[in-house]
This record gives structure tokens, C-alpha cells and sequence, in this order.
């Protein structure tokens, strides 16, 4: 175990040697908040398998508590995503929803309708070329609409299985005008003060066409429906070789980001441990945030702080609760790392074309081990200094294990 | 409709004067050998959602029903794959299903272990850490060894889910040696005559490794293994951009070129209708398929009849049964442009490095609509001449629709 | 060779079954309008080497004759895309060239700025963080648009090499704001009536960011920038698996897409002939395209005469006229393809979901051979009926080889 | 700048508590090998544009002098690679090279024939049906075979620009041939107690095919050639989303791995500085070279000293000696890494199939930042502490400016 107070001295004098102001990055850091989301405390799989894990949440109370246990870890995970209907209540009491949550420590964050699951969207939702069916799905997203106030939400997260399978199957334009007509649908009914956040995804469930293939779909669209659309970016939802935090910075300079889904990916959407398989992707994209944020420039200066940070992630293999922490963390980490960029100096280089120095300004950040600065942030908002370590030591997993038992399989992912 | 003897005759003359044995090409096109797998007929999906499909096959006699309908209407489709439990009988008796197949007019072929799906497999099968788990999957292996005379097949079709999903997860170099040895323990149990193909993936259902990723290391232990290993290529398991054909050529000149899954993709894995997404390539793995078969050099020549054309796809939207009969087709299609490929002619100036002249004689045989030529060919051998009209003209799908219902979703896929 | 007139005869009936206007088919593939570049009859090459083609062009006018041929063979070539400073005559008198064109048959179609030659670029142009550079680049693009009415162009085609190759070499909100400053200094300064058309590249030469990397972005800036600006897709310039035909479809209903560079790739940007690797592709391409000039609705009815069907590839082994001619063969035969899709009966079945057989209607239409069509077209205008055999009977390849020699490498490419 | 003393003393007491041993460790980085390339030091660019650096290397005795001044600067890189006929002396006498580059302080190392610059090799070289070509290139490896042991290396480094640009162009089997009995030819002419090293690359130059695309080819070749024939890993010559530390990993398990072309890439063969793209992934093939090297099992174990671990890049926009410094030292750095990987502990929790945990135990080693040990490795070793800051520093850039000019571009790049 690392000597805390010896380690994060020599890396405060380090950092300080390198005029970064250690205790504002600290504060920054205690505001960090990364949103965790309800179905990853359940069973999920691949489409050849979902294996059980003993102990996985089955009800929204349990996906509540578990989400609770996670906050208490890190202490920057204090609100969760819900998704209807796999969190309905089935009274419909949302407000007593809302209310068990906080009394555990956490809050309800960004509502997601699903509108892929039932038999009658086998050739899509918005994009259906059957109207009844479109209406349907609007339906069930106007009555997510009206379950965001009584949970106290105001993101509305919007992702769609739509798209085709076949050349031919369906009209690309055809599609591409019924999505705007029910984007805009749904844009009408949104609470006041919220908004909507449009997902992309590069491919499936749809495997020849997806009516939201990318971020150019997801932000033309923001655009024409007005200030309440934003994109929402997942970062396993691209193409092989995209330049994830590109987009990122073009979407804030725009005001047009307005959240993601965060995870890893080596192949497809993989829905990994986030920084699992690329951490210094994740540095790059966090960089890009942490320089928007700290600049001037707006929109993106004053659309940062609502930026809302969820995981989405499906482990298959590897527990729930455990590889939650590690995501958050990972986040964590990213960021810390992503607020020790010497960012005047490296806009100097930069201004220079000193090639070289700038990449060594920006990767020297993300080389720096930023441990002991993770842990006395920690010590001072009094939260376990190894977050995983004390999990482990808690029992809260033989206790789940003992008290749920192994569950049947139940919820979805994105 | 086509004016069948009109256009055949053209058609005749078109390729006469390009130098094609046209009699020769059709006696070919009588003899191909498509098999189906038992598993297609069944519901399937992805892992948001597996819809139902009307008059889906649960049981295995259903199965062999509908690929026995497909057969009658294609007349190429004669074998049947199996999977293993998915089509274990529950008394056992594996002669019974083998001659209630041939009842239908269809046979078994290829048989399929399923060690993936069990709660066992989370860590893998053969590649798992604990040796118990591999020798039960060892165990069930062996089974579909002895269930293969009983069903008179002569192909045992091994594909793996394992792999690991973190990096670090488990030792890259024991997964291989696990997987070395069991294999090799597999080759041993072999019945006389018989062949395993080894099946590689690049990925899915695990998202760091796949202990088979790719065709060098299926060729690399069938090499190692012995004259009946071989490998299986399915066309969806590649990186993106891999020139299959190439794998193709280099598989049969060294005679180790088992059997294909053939199916479509246009991004990940996505088992759609052969050649639906680009029949160019199809075309192309055909015509070295044919080169090879056409050749006198050895192996290539004397394995080329051996080698399995087997389908295999997964129907998530667009029914069962009409669909498998598009797959066939577009493999018939394929193989029939590859007959007409004017291989002297090439050969000629492909020596002379002659480039735009040689790419231009091989796609002038892909441009050539060769329908005519497949009609002659169904009417000779008295199926029908546009099979998929007279299987929605059959009534079959209205049958099994009331009789069977819309059943639960079963089955899995590869 | 094909019996032309019982073989058109044949078809004509065909189609006709099929409800197609064949003679409003015909009058369409008359005037379709393909511009081939200037730099596609010189030399281009690899990283590795440029092999030189004997009797390739040199000059401009041998350009311009080259491409002249292009179109006496074809019949429907009769443009040529400029770039400048390579094609930028020694005296500076444009009208001469356009004259010098006009007299060989065809006309100065799009201007190339070159803003990535000199070593002035070597951190970009537009993006370059260097507000000389900027402006150098900035003059030389004011430049082309006072080329552009002295050889009657109204098409301003924009392609940038602009990125960066390392994380943190430059600020990439910083070169986004840049480029946007520029190209609004560019629109300002547009000749009245004609369009700039924003290319984007996924990578290449850059090989971290891209200052302009996918459609998103072009269209972002296109539509701040107003009417006059456009989108321009290049086929080779998407990361693998991008549906290329659904972002046709997005940007022609928007009335944003200005034009195509025309090639063909299996893995980056190959730049091959046109429809060499992946035939559907194209066809799919131009089915969108086909189905927006056809149908009513606006502005992508209006919008779709003024697209600019460019090519742009490079030939590095295969020689220069003919490949070209190629392409455009690959393209007619393409638009020919689309143009027989029954439209009305696809919509319909679409309407219904009718998977299998939207798929089917729409590949029975690429499946179909339309030599015997394109060869009706060719007689009616005039033209060789088949283009290559008559090129090659020209003697015209003889007569460049013997005129100009084995030349050293020049023009580069896109 | 780093406590160096302070910092290495907490660093060791924590990997002392992990039970590493870090003396041991010492010594293994005292012992690294990095070969850099003579071409490295010239100017080299994109099809696009070779931007001239100032300084850059232009005769061979530059290159070795730059080569040397590397060495210098990291203590790591004693060897250079040379290209034949760029580094051939105008007199032939290798010997008087090879006295040259000890006088410098390095030694020759892996010789690298070029059959791909050559008008004739348009159409391949071993691969090329013109049997003449064929021996022309057969011929110069032969050449180069005599030059090994002139300059006292015992590497022959084969990669070959082979391929094809159509489908159709050339037989692929034909090719296939042509390679194995060439290379068989080569393999009879190898100098004795030396290796020769097969290159494979996914694509480019050629762009339908390459005739060695990927490990599996090389792998199957070295085997059938023999014990002196190994296959050689280029990290930027693979497919999107290859796992190359697997196929590291079953190429040392087989003692088929002869060496690696080291670099980085996001998207093709970019040639980036190693490290630069993706640091992970280097540590990831280091862990396995180390776990390898470390472990008893043979011929894993005792192959592992003979590999080639080779720099092979293209610095387009960024200088020439920096970078490779740059890349000398991340090669370092994930050595450092690797060897604090806590072997015996993980073996045991992979056993446990504890997912997490391994996973932890692996990116514990990889987060920890490992300057100050290599801080210490140079102190030990008479190196500069920081070797980029020695190198900037010492005036050798301003003198080589100085002395050499802006020489025109000269060299290639594989």
C-alpha cells in the first residue's frame, strides 16, 4: 500500500514544479460526478449468453442500493440513470422511487425510454414505416417526459435500435424524415429546463443501415429541433479509428454536447470497463473537456458544467458492482490527469509548431502517476482511500450473494 | 417472368462464343452441395431483443421439416447440420432422427458441439483456467464423436466462445496450450474417415482475446494435428478489409480448407443472407473455390470435393425459411458466374501482365445475369424454376404459421 | 460479342414486364455527366514508388487531349477538373486553355486549389497554426475563384491535407476555429452563381486528426457558411464499414450535396477504379441518387442536376486512359442499374415491411445485365459500342507513347 | 525536473512491496537492445508530400553518425539497420562501412533488401509472374546474403512491396508458388548461423492484395522453410482491431519470432513515433515478450534473446533524431513496465479465474510511472538522466543544420 502522505507530497512539489495549482485541481476534483447506471447492477450478456452473477440486482430497489454502495466508494457517483419500463414501479409511484433513492444517498439522473424491446419494433420505432407504431414509441417517450419531474430528472436519454438489415428493406430517406417529425415530437413535450440527449451508434442492432449512425445525424438534428437537444456521445459507438475526442471538441465549441455514455471497446460496442482497453484515449477525450471547461470561449465554457457524465456498460463476465467502481475510477483518473496539463505552455508550443514539446507536455500529464493525488482527495471528502480494497472488505458482496441469491437474467444495455 | 428458353439460348450462344463448355457448367451446378443448419429454422436474435418469427421451428423434426422444404425447392441443399444438445433427441436415439431426415429427403450433416452456453463456460471452454471444465467440455466433444456414426456424418464442426475479456484476464500462451492439447485429444476420439474443422473468430462473444482469432492459428494446429483437421472459414469472422478469397486460395493449396459458414456482413458478425451484403466477394471466394477444383494441382484438387459448404445465419427480422432459400441461391448464382470464368484465357494474360484485360474477363463473368442458366439448370433437374415464387405459392409458410404458432424463442447461433 | 439488337430486345421486353420506361431510361443515361481529372493522365504513385506509365501526360494540353479522348470514347465525359498550380499555364491566359479544351470537345470543369504541396504546409493550411500560412493558403484559394469564370467554372472543389500526427501537437478547437475563419473568407470571395464544395478525408496524410475528417464536419460548416456551400464525398474517404449511400441520402435531402470524387477502395483511400472492389456499392450509391432526382421532394429534387459527378483516382500500375475509361463504364453501368429499380412497387412493398422482397426487387435490378441497354445508348449518341475494344483499336495509346516517351512523375492526387 | 534520488527511493520501496526485485530489474534494462534504422535519419514523407527537414541525414555516414549520437543519448541502441542499395557504398567496401559505424560506437545490424524501387518490380518481385523479375529481385537478396557477413550481421530483413491492385490482376495461388520457391531459394543462400526475418503487411502498397498480409503466411512459410526462418512483427501492418500481443505471444510459444518493426499508427502503416498512438498496447506486447523471456518453457525461453527488436519510422513532420529518441525511450518505459508485472501473484489469481484482480495486478504495473527508475538505469549506465534534454542540449541538431542543409528527400520507408 502506497505511504499516502510521503507520495503525494513528492507529487505535489512535482506538480508544482510544473505551476499547476494542486489545490484547485483538487477541488475540482471533489465536484467530479460520474453517473452509474441502473441495469448495470443487473444480468446482462451477449446474444449467445447472459451469464447469471450471484447476487445481481432484479429490482430498481436493489440496482438503488448497489448504486448507493458504489457512491459510498468513490463519493462521486451520486446519481443513477433509470430506464423505463425495466424501472417502473409497479404501483407508478415514481415520487416514492425517487424518494427510496435518496434516502440511500443518491439521486435519479437521466431517464431512458425503451423503445426496442417490445415485439412491435422488429423494423424499428421513430423510423417504422408503420405510423401506429411511431406513435407507440412517442407515447412511451412523452410518458418518460412526464416521469422526469416526479423523479427529479431533467435529461431525457435518447437511444434507438432503429436502422436496417437489408439494402432495400426500407426508404433511408424515408426513415430519415419520420425521425425528424418524432424528434420533434418528442422536442414539444419536454419539461421545462430539460433536454434531450440524442445518441448515435455506428451499428446494432441494425446491421445494413442505423437511422443514427453518427454524431453528424445525432447534431444536425440537435440543431434543428433548438437549445434543449444536445448529442449524446457512447464511446464504444464508432467506427474502427475515429477520433472520439475530435468530436468531442467540435461539440462543445458548438454547445451541442450533452453527454455520454461512457465504456471501453476493442471491436464493436464492447461495453467494457471505461479505460479498460484504451486509457489514454480516455485521458485524450477528458482533456479535451477539461480544456473547454477551463477556457473562455463560448458556448462551450458555459455548456461544460452540464455535461452529463454516465456509464453504460454490460459485464458479462466480471461481476457488477466491482467493475463499476473500476469505471468510475478510471474516470477518475482521467480526469485528474486531464487537470495537470500545463495548458499555457502548451498552447505556447502549439503556437510554435514545437511538435515534439507539445506531445511531450500533454503525454508527461498522462504518464505522471496521479494516485496519491486520487487518495488525498478521498481523505478529504472521507471517502475509502482504496476504494476497491474496501469494497472487498465490506461484505456487501456475500451479502447480496446470500440475501438475492442467482437471479435470472433480466434488463438490457445499450 | 423470364422467357426461360429464349433467354437460356442467348445466354448459350453469349458464353459458346467466350469458349465455356455450357453442358459442363450445368452437369457442375447439378452436383453443388449446400447444407443448412438446423438452428437457422429457429428464432434467433440479437442481445437487445430475439424476435418471434410465425411458424419458427422449436423442435428438430420441425427443423428437418424446413430443410427439407428448402431442399425440395432448391434441389442443392440436400444435408442438414446439427447442433448439439440443441438437437439432442430426448430418448437418445439418434438413428431414429437420422432416418426420420432421410424420410424427408434430406440427411445429417455437419454435427455442432454447443460449449458455450452453459453456466460452466463463463471462463471458457477449452481454454478455461480449471481443468474440470475443460475436460466436461472435453467430455460432451467426445459425445458428438460418438453421436457422428449415428447420424452418418463424417464432420465434426468445432467452434469456441472462449477468449477473455480484460486484458490480463488469463495467460494468452495457457489458453493456447490448453487448447493445443484438448484439441489433440478431440483428433484422437475421431471416428475413422471423419474430419474436424476448426473454426477461428475474431472476436465475439469475448472482446480482448479470442483464443481462435484468426486463420493462421486454426492452420497452425490442424498442421499440427494431422491430415483430418482442418479449417472452417466462416465469412463473417474477419477484421474488416481481409481479403477472404486470398485465405481461401492459400487454405486449399495446402488441402487444409475444411467447410465455410457462410453468411453476410457488412460490419461485425452480423449472420446475414449470403451474399446480401456484397456479392462480388462471394463471387470471388467461388471463383478460387472453382480454380482449385477445376486444377489438376495437388491437394487442392483431390480435397476441393470435400470440402462443406455449410450456411450459417441468423434470421434476426426477416423470417426462416424464405430467407435460407435466398442463401442458397445467391451461393448458386456465385458458383455459376464462377463457371464461366474463361480460366485459359485468364491464365494467358495474367502471365503477360495484362491487369485491366485480366480483371476485365474475370468481371465480365460476374456481370453476366446467369439466371437463364440457372432455370435450365432446375428444369433438368425438376425443381422449381424460381424457388422462392413457388415456396410462397406452396402454402407452407400459411402451414406451419397455424400449426406451429409463435413459439418461444430457442436455439442460439454462431 | 454481344448480338446487340436481339439482346436489347430481349432485355427491352424485360424491363418493360417490369413496368420501366425504357426509352425515358435511355434519354436519362444520355445526359448523364461524368468530369474525369486532369491529374488521373499523369503519373501518380505510392509512398513507395511512382512507376511511369509510357506516354503519359505531361502538360496540360496533353491532359486536356487525354481527356478529350476519354469522352469521344463514352460520350458522356465532357469535363475536366483542373488543379491548380498544376495545370496553371505558363503565361497565365486561362481563356486559352478554355479555348484549347473546347476545341478538343470537352470543358474546364471544377478548380483545384493545391494547398498542400509547398513546404510552407507542412502544419497545414487553413489549420495551420501560423497566420501567415494561413493567408498564403487563404490568397492562393482567392486566386482559383478568379480562375474560375476565365475557364467558365463555377465549381470550386476544396480538399485540405490539414491535421496533425501526435496528440497534443496542436489545439484542435483551436484549428476548427481557424479553418471556419478561412472558409467564410472564401465564401465571401465566390464568383456569383457558383459553389464551394467541402471535402472531408477520414485520415491521410494526417495521421492523428483530421481537420476535416467525415461528413459531419463539412456539412457543419457548409450550412454556417450558406447556399454557394456544399458537401463533396469522396468514396475513399470513410473509416471501413461506413454506409456510404446513407449519407448521400442525408445530405441530398438536405439540398447539401455538391459532389463526388469517384474511386474505389478495399482498405483506406486506395483511389482505384471506380467499382473495381465493391460494384453494390456504387450501385446502392446511385440508387439514392437516382431515387432524389426522380422524386418531388425538395430541395433535393432541384438540388440533384447540379451535383458534380467528378472521378478522382490514381492509377499507379495500370496505365491512364484506359482505366479511366473504366470508371466511367463502371458508373453509366451504375446509374443504368438504378434507373431500372421500380421505385413505385418498392415503395409499396416497403410500406409493408415486406423485407425479403424489397430486398429482392431491388437487387433483381443490380443483378440485371444492362449491356445490351448501355449499348442502345451508345448507338443513339454516336458512340463506340464498346468503348475499351475501340480505345484500343485507336492506336491512340501507340501514338502517346511514341509522342511523349517514358516522362518523369509529375501531379499528385487526392 | 525529478528528485531523482527521492523519487527512485519511494519507487523502490513501493515495488519492493509488491516483490519485485528491483536490482534484478536494473540489470534487465541495462541489457535492452534497440536497433534504429538508417533510413529513419533521412527525409521521408507521404504520397502527398516529403517535407525536407533541416539537417537531414543524406549519405549513409550521416545516417550512422546520427544513429551513434541516438546511442549516446539512450545507451540503449548499439545496432543500426541498413537498407540495400540506399546504404550502398559507391566503392562496395561493406567492411570499411562497418569500421565506420564501431569508430561511431554502433554496429550494423539487420540487413534490409529493397526489391520494390525498381521500375521492373511494377508488378512484384518474388511474386511477379515474369520469371526474369523474379531472379532479378532473387539476385539482390542473394547480394545482400554477402553483405551480411561483410558488415558482421546475422539478420536478413524480408519485406516485399508484393501484391495486387484488381481482383483477377494475378493468380493468387500462382503467387503463393512463385513466393515459396523463392523464398526457399533465399533460404539456401542465408549465411550460416544466421536468420532471415518475413515481414507481412496488411495492405499498401498494393490495395487488393498483398502477398504476405498477415502473420499467418509468414508463420506458415518460416515453418516450412526451417529453424533459420522466423517471422518479423511490424506493429502498424495489421487489421483495425488485431490483437498483436496474442500473435506475439504464439510466435514466442513456437520460437518463430524473429523481430519487430517497431512504430505506432491509429488508422494505417502511419509510422509514427512508437508509443505515441497507444501505450497500452506496447506495454501489453512487452508483457508478453517478458513473461516469455522470464518463463522455462522452451522454445519460448530461449529464443527470446535472439529477437530483433527494430525501430521502423517514417518521420514525416517532426524531425529525425528527436523522435527517435522518443521512440527508444517509450520502447523503455514499457520494458520498465513489463518487467514489474508481478508474474507469480497473477499466474495465481488468473488460476482463480478472479478477473478483476488479474486485471488490476496487470494495469497496476502499467499506471506506475517508472522515470525515476530509468532515472537510475542511466545513472548507472553514464547516460543522460533525461535524454531529450541532453539531446536538445548538446548542439548536435544546430550542427547538423549547420553542416548539412536542407537536403533534398532521399530514402524510403517500409
Amino acid at each position: 500500500m502506497l505511504n499516502q502522505p510521503v507520495a503525494f507530497s513528492i507529487l505535489n512539489d512535482e506538480l508544482e514544479s510544473r505551476r499547476i495549482d494542486v489545490s484547485a485541481v483538487i477541488e475540482m476534483l471533489k465536484k467530479q460526478h460520474i453517473e452509474t447506471p441502473s441495469w448495470g447492477y443487473a444480468n446482462s450478456g451477449t446474444r449467445f449468453k447472459a451469464f447469471a452473477w450471484p447476487g445481481a440486482a432484479t429490482t430498481t430497489r436493489q440496482k438503488l442500493d448497489d448504486a448507493a454502495m458504489v457512491h459510498k466508494m468513490v463519493g462521486i457517483a451520486p446519481t443513477v440513470a433509470i430506464h423505463i419500463p425495466w424501472d417502473q414501479p409497479e404501483d407508478g409511484d415514481y415520487e416514492a422511487m425517487c424518494q427510496y433513492a435518496e434516502a440511500q444517498g443518491v439521486r435519479i439522473g437521466a431517464v431512458n425510454p425503451n423503445i426496442f424491446q417490445d415485439d412491435e419494433y422488429r423494423l424499428g420505432s421513430f423510423g417504422n414505416p408503420d405510423a401506429a407504431i411511431q406513435q407507440r414509441a412517442l407515447d412511451h417517450v412523452w410518458e418518460c417526459c412526464e416521469i422526469m419531474p416526479k423523479v427529479k430528472s431533467d435529461v431525457l436519454s435518447l437511444w434507438f435500435a432503429d436502422g436496417t438489415n437489408y439494402a432495400g428493406q426500407d426508404s433511408l430517406v424515408g426513415r430519415k424524415r419520420r425521425f425528424e417529425k418524432n424528434l420533434k415530437a418528442v422536442y414539444e413535450h419536454l419539461p421545462t429546463g430539460s433536454r434531450m440527449l440524442i445518441e448515435y451508434k455506428f451499428f446494432e442492432p441494425a446491421f445494413y443501415s442505423t437511422d443514427i449512425p453518427d454524431w453528424g445525424t445525432s447534431y444536425a438534428w440537435s440543431l434543428k429541433l433548438g437549445p434543449q437537444a444536445q448529442v449524446l456521445v457512447d464511446l464504444g459507438h464508432h467506427a474502427q479509428g475515429v477520433n472520439i475526442e475530435q468530436i468531442v471538441a467540435f461539440l462543445m465549441d458548438e454547445g451541442k454536447l450533452g453527454g455520454f455514455h461512457f465504456n471501453n471497446r476493442k471491436y464493436a460496442d464492447d461495453d467494457l470497463i471505461v479505460g479498460s482497453v484504451n486509457p489514454y484515449e480516455l485521458f485524450l477525450i477528458y482533456n479535451e473537456l477539461t480544456g473547454a471547461a477551463l477556457g473562455s470561449a463560448e458556448p462551450a465554457h458555459s455548456s461544460a458544467p452540464n455535461i452529463a457524465f454516465m456509464i453504460d456498460q454490460c459485464h458479462n463476465v466480471e461481476g457488477k458492482i466491482a467493475p463499476m467502481i473500476y469505471s468510475v475510477l478510471n474516470c477518475q483518473e482521467a480526469y485528474a490527469k486531464s487537470l495537470i496539463v500545463p495548458r499555457q505552455q502548451l498552447a505556447e508550443v502549439q503556437a510554435e509548431g514545437n511538435i515534439l514539446e507539445a506531445h511531450r507536455l500533454l503525454t508527461q500529464a498522462y504518464r505522471t502517476d496521479v494516485e496519491a493525488l486520487l487518495q488525498q482527495v478521498r481523505q478529504e471528502m472521507g471517502i475509502p482511500l482504496e476504494p476497491i480494497v474496501a469494497y472487498e472488505a465490506s461484505g456487501y458482496e456475500e451479502k447480496i450473494r446470500s440475501e438475492r441469491g442467482l437471479a435470472a437474467t433480466s434488463g438490457g444495455f445499450q
